[in-house]
C-alpha cells in the first residue's frame, strides 16, 4: 500500500465528528478498550469489523485512511460521508460506499499498511527493511529486545507486536515531543503495555543487561556501542540503520574494536511490477536507497593467537592489508 | 550466515558419538526436552548454554553446524572434537577451541540461520523473502496461519516461530517423504504443537476456514485460488513466491477472476558488502534472482459499477486496453 | 545530466531572437554550415566556442539549453539575455552571466546530453541502454548499421556519431512526422549526410542486405525477424528494446525459429550516488525500468543432429522440457 | 559471450601448430596484414570469414577461441580439430565441425567478445561499463582520448575502436610488463597505429594539452587531477572508475578543488535473464560490483560570489553542512 496512507490521530478524528458524536466517541473507546490484550482495537484475526477495531478505507486513487470504528460516528473524506454503523458488522474485504456512491474497501490494516502510516516527525523506516530486521534479530514472541532512539515508534510498532503480550520492548528516546508522538502511536494501536519508554540521553547508558537485541537507530551509533554492549546479553543481536557510506565505515571500525562479531552489511532494494499479466514489466520509478543494514553479535573474546582468524573472517577484525594484492587497483 | 551450515539430524548425531556417548544422548534428550513450549531446544532468550539448547558453533572458512548440547556428548570436526561439557555454561558469543585448538565461536542460532539451514529436499527460501513476507502478511503471536506445500519446512518454521504459543499453523503437503521430513525438522526446533501437518491434494480444498493468512508455495497456485480463498477469511492475506515471469503472468489472470485484490508483484535484491571499513564496496557477486512475490487480499467483490475503477486500480480488474496509448511501443 | 535538458529548435530560436536577429541568424547558419564533416555544428574537438558550435549553456536549478551559437545572436531565458557574441571565443567550461547576473556555463554538449535532449515524440532512450547496446553491436566507424523505426532519432543520431562518416546508416520508419522529426534532430547536428531515411512499412522488407548490424526498436518485432534476417549479413548483430516480458518472451519464440543464436536477455539499473563526500549515498529515487535487451546474431543453420546441443546453449533452441528438474517449482 | 573465452596469444598458436604449419602460419601473417588500417585483422564489416581475418570459434559449454585464420593453419582444441582452410571462405555464422564431428559456430568476435577475451594481468572491465563511459565521454570518430594506466589495453582497444582511424589514444603506464601485453593486445587487433603508448609516472605530468576526454584509471587518481586538469581542453571529460568508496570520497574532494564540475558518481548493475521464452527468469547470480564510475568535466571557474550555487548544484562545490538538515538521521 501506498506512502499516502494516514492514521487519523485521536483528536483529528474528534474534530471531524465533534458536531454530532464527540461524546459517544470518547465513551465508546473506553468501552472497547477495557484492557491491552484481549481485545486491542488493532486486531489482525476477526472476520468482520466489530466496534473499536481499527480500519482502513482504501478510496480511488489510492487514497487510504485508518480509524477506530465508533458505533454512532460518521467518516468524512473529501468523496463524501461513511457512517460507522454501516461498516460495523460488514466482513473484512467488503465494498462500501459513501453518500455520494464513491466506493471504498474496508480492511484489517496490515502490519505494513500500519508501518507505513504512522504519524511520525522523522524518516519513515519501510517494511522492506524491517522484515529483513525482524528475521535477522529473530524478534519473535517472548523476547527482549532494546531499541534507541524511539523516534515517531514505527520500529517500536513492528516490535512490539512481534514479542507478543509475553515479551519486552524498552525504546530509549532523548526528545520528548518524539517520544510523545510514539506513545499515542503505541497507544492507538493497543500496544503499549508491551512497551517501556524511557527519556534520557544513552550516553549515560542504558539500565537494561542481558537484552536478546538491539535495534541502534541513531545517527552516530559508534558513540554509543560500549553501552549497548552493556546492555545486551553475551551473543546478543545488533542493528543499525544507515544512509550513509561514511557513517558505515565509521561504525564498522567501532563495532570490531569493541567485541563484535558476525558483522555484516547489506541493503534491500524491493522492485514493484505493475500487476497487469498482459503487459507485465518493473514500475518506471523506484526507492533506490534506504540505508544500509548493519549486523553484529557481541561476542565474548578473548587475547587468544589461535582465534585471529576466525575473527577476521566474521568481520570481527580488519583484515591485514596486504599491499598489491589486488593488482594495484585497491 | 552461510550457505554451508548444515543442521545435524538427530540420527548423524548418533552416528558421530556412537563410540561413548549414545545411551546418555538418548536419555539426556529425553530429560531436556520434557515437554514443549517452556523449555523449547531452540532458545533465544538465554544468556548462556544450557543442556539441550540448540547450539551454533561457527568455525574457520564459515563451517556452522547447529546441534542440541547433550551433557557427556561430543562434537566431532574435521578439525577437532569438542566435548559438550566444555559448551554447557558458557556464555552465548565465547569462544572455544577443539583438542587441536582449532577456534570456533558458541552462539544460539538465529531465525534466520536457521532458515538457511535447515536439511531440505526443496529450493532454499532466503531469509530476505521470508522477512517482507511475514511483514506483509501481519504474521505475528496469535495468528493462524495456512500453508501449501509444507517442502522441508523452512516456512513453516518461520510462521510457527511468530505465530506463538498462542497461534496456529496448518500446513499441507502432498509428498509424503517432504512431510516427513519437516516433521522431524519442526521437532528438532520444539516446534510442532504449534503446527499441523496434513498430508493430502489440496485440489480437493482445505478444511480450514477463516484463515488470518495463506502462504501457497507451489508451482502452479493458479490452479487452487478458488480453494484458497474458501479457506481464507474475508480480508485475509495471500502470498505466493514464483521463480519464472510466466508463473505470475498466469496467477496474476486467476487472482483477479477470483476475487482477490490489492495485487502486489514484487521482487527484493539483498546486496551485501564486504565490512571492510577501510576499503568498503559490494560483495563482487550476489543471488540475483530467488523469485517474485504476489501479495493479494481476499475481497468480497459484488457487481457495482461504482467500484470497477477502484478495483482496476487495486490491481483487482485488468486495465481497459488502450491501444496505441504507449506511443506505439506497446 | 538532467532530463530537463531542451534542445532549442531552430523556430524557436528564431522566435526568441526575432526583433534584433532573425536575417543575421539565418545568414550565419548559413555561413558556418557550408558543408558537413568537416565543419559539424557539433563538434566535440574544439577548445573555445566557434561561431556555428553547437552549445551547452547550464543554468540553476539544472536547467539546460542546447542550441547554435550565431554572431550577434541572443539568448533570453527567464533568467536574463545574453549575447552570442559573448559566449564566442570563450573556452568551454567558462562561466558566464546573464545581463542579469544570473551564472552559467558554456559548454560542448556530451553525446549523453545531446541524446537526453533531442526534441521526441516517442520515449526517451537512455545513454545507459544506448552505449551497452552500441557496445555489443560492435557499431564502430565504418559500419553498415540498419535501424526500424527510426522514431525521433535518438537511436540514429548515436548510430551515424560513431559509424563515422565513412560509415552508412538506414533507418526506416512508417510514420512521415516521426521521419520529418528525426531529420531535424540530424540536421541540426551535421549528421544528417551520414543517414538514409526511409520512409515505409518493414513488414514489406528492407532493399538494403549484409547489414553489419539491426536495432529494431518496434512494439512488435517478432512480426518482422524474417525480414531482419534477410537484411543483416552472416553472423550479424541484432538488438531490440522491449518494456515487458510479454514482448520479450514472443520475440524469443521467433528468434530461435528464425535462425538467430547466441541470444541474451538483460537489462540495466543505472544507480546514482549524491557526490557529496562527507555524506556518500546513493540517490533516493532511481528509474527502475526502461526496457529488456534482447540481442542475438543470425547464425546459418542447418540440419544437423550434431550442432543440437551447441544451439541450445547459445539460446538458438529451447532447452527439452524436464520435468520435476527443480524439484516440482518449475 | 562468457569469460570462459580465451584469445590465443600468436606464441601459444605457434605451439598449437608446431608439427605442420609454424612456417606458414608466420609466412601467412606477414601476408595478410601488409599495413594496417585498409586489411586490420579485425574485420567487422565483411560477411565471409577471409584469410587473416580474426575469428571466434564457440563450442559446447560455452567455450571461445579468439584467433586468426592463417592459410594452411589448423586449430587444436580438447575436442578435435579444425583446419583453417575449411572456415576460410565460409560465411560468419555457420556451423563448422572438429574432426571428431564436435560442432563450433564461426563468428566474427564482436567488441564486447574482444573486451571481456583480451589476455590480462589486470581486472576486467566488463562491457557494460565500457559503453557508458564511452557514451558518457562521447568517444567518436576523430577525436583525442588520454588513459593512464594502460594496464593490459583493454580499455585502450575500446577507445582505438571507437575513434577511427582520424582519431588518436595516448595512453600512459609506469610499468612496462603491462605495456608490453597491451602492445601486444593492439597488435593482434590491428588497432596498434591509432594509438601512442608512453612508459612513465604520471606524477610527472603528461606531455598532452587539449585532450578531448581522459579515462584515469589507478588506485589513486586523486593523486593526479592537477596533471589532468592541464592535459584536458577547457570542458574536456573525465571519467574514473573505483572499487571503493572510499576511494570515490577521496576523489571527490580533490575533483572539487581543482576545478572540475558537473560531477556525477553512479554505478551499473547488468543483469541477465535465461532466454527461455516458457520459463522466462532472471539467472540466479550476477556480477554484484565492477566499481563505481566518476565523472566530470573541466570547467574554468572564477572566484564569482555570483555562481556559488551554480558550482554547488553541479558537483563542484561542497554543500554547506547544515546541521540537523536531515531530521537528526546524520
Amino acid at each position: 500500500m501506498s506512502a499516502r496512507i494516514r492514521l487519523l490521530r485521536a483528536d483529528t478524528q474528534v474534530r471531524l465528528l465533534r458536531a454530532d458524536t464527540q461524546v459517544r466517541l470518547l465513551r465508546a473507546d473506553t468501552q472497547v478498550r477495557p484492557s491491552y490484550g484481549w481485545n486491542m482495537p488493532w486486531n489482525l484475526t476477526s472476520t468482520h469489523a466489530g466496534p473499536g477495531d481499527l480500519a482502513l478505507l482504501v478510496g480511488l486513487r489510492h487514497k487510504h485512511f485508518i480509524f477506530p470504528l465508533i458505533p454512532g460516528g460518521t467518516f468524512h473524506t473529501h468523496r463524501g460521508i461513511l457512517r460507522h454503523d454501516d461498516l460495523i458488522g460488514k466482513p473484512w474485504g467488503s465494498q462500501v460506499f459513501s453518500h455520494q456512491g464513491s466506493p471504498f474497501f474496508l480492511l484489517q490494516p496490515s502490519l505494513a499498511d500500519i508501518l507505513t502510516d504512522l504519524p511520525r516527525h522523522t524518516q519513515i523506516m519501510y517494511p522492506k527493511d524491517i522484515g529483513f530486521i525482524l528475521t535477522n534479530l529473530s524478534v519473535g514472541p517472548g523476547q527482549r529486545v532494546l531499541e534507541a532512539g524511539t523516534g515517531s515508534g514505527s520500529m517500536t510498532v513492528a516490535l512490539a507486536y512481534l514479542v507478543g503480550p509475553s515479551g519486552r520492548v524498552v525504546s530509549y528516546e532523548i526528545r520528548p515531543e518524539f517520544q510523545k508522538l510514539a506513545r499515542k502511536n503505541l497507544e492507538r494501536l493497543g500496544l503499549e503495555a508491551r512497551v517501556e519508554l524511557k527519556l534520557g540521553d544513552i550516553r549515560d547508558g542504558f539500565s537494561e543487561t542481558d537484552m536478546d537485541a538491539m535495534f541502534l537507530d541513531v545517527a552516530n551509533p559508534w558513540d554509543y556501542i560500549p553501552q549497548v554492549r552493556a546492555a545486551l546479553k553475551p551473543g546478543g543481536f545488533y542493528c543499525s540503520l544507515l544512509p550513509t557510506f561514511n557513517q558505515v565505515e565509521q561504525l564498522l571500525v567501532t563495532l570490531r574494536r569493541e567485541g563484535f562479531a558476525f558483522i555484516e552489511v547489506c541493503e534491500l532494494l524491493l522492485r514493484y511490477y505493475k500487476p497487469e499479466p498482459s503487459r507485465l514489466r518493473p514500475t518506471d520509478r523506484m526507492v533506490a536507497h534506504t540505508g544500509y543494514l548493519i549486523f553484529g553479535r557481541r561476542i565474548e573474546p578473548r587475547q587468544d593467537e589461535r582465534a585471529r582468524d576466525l575473527l577476521e573472517e566474521q568481520g570481527g577484525e580488519s583484515e591485514t592489508e596486504k599491499p598489491g594484492a589486488d593488482g594495484g587497483q585497491i
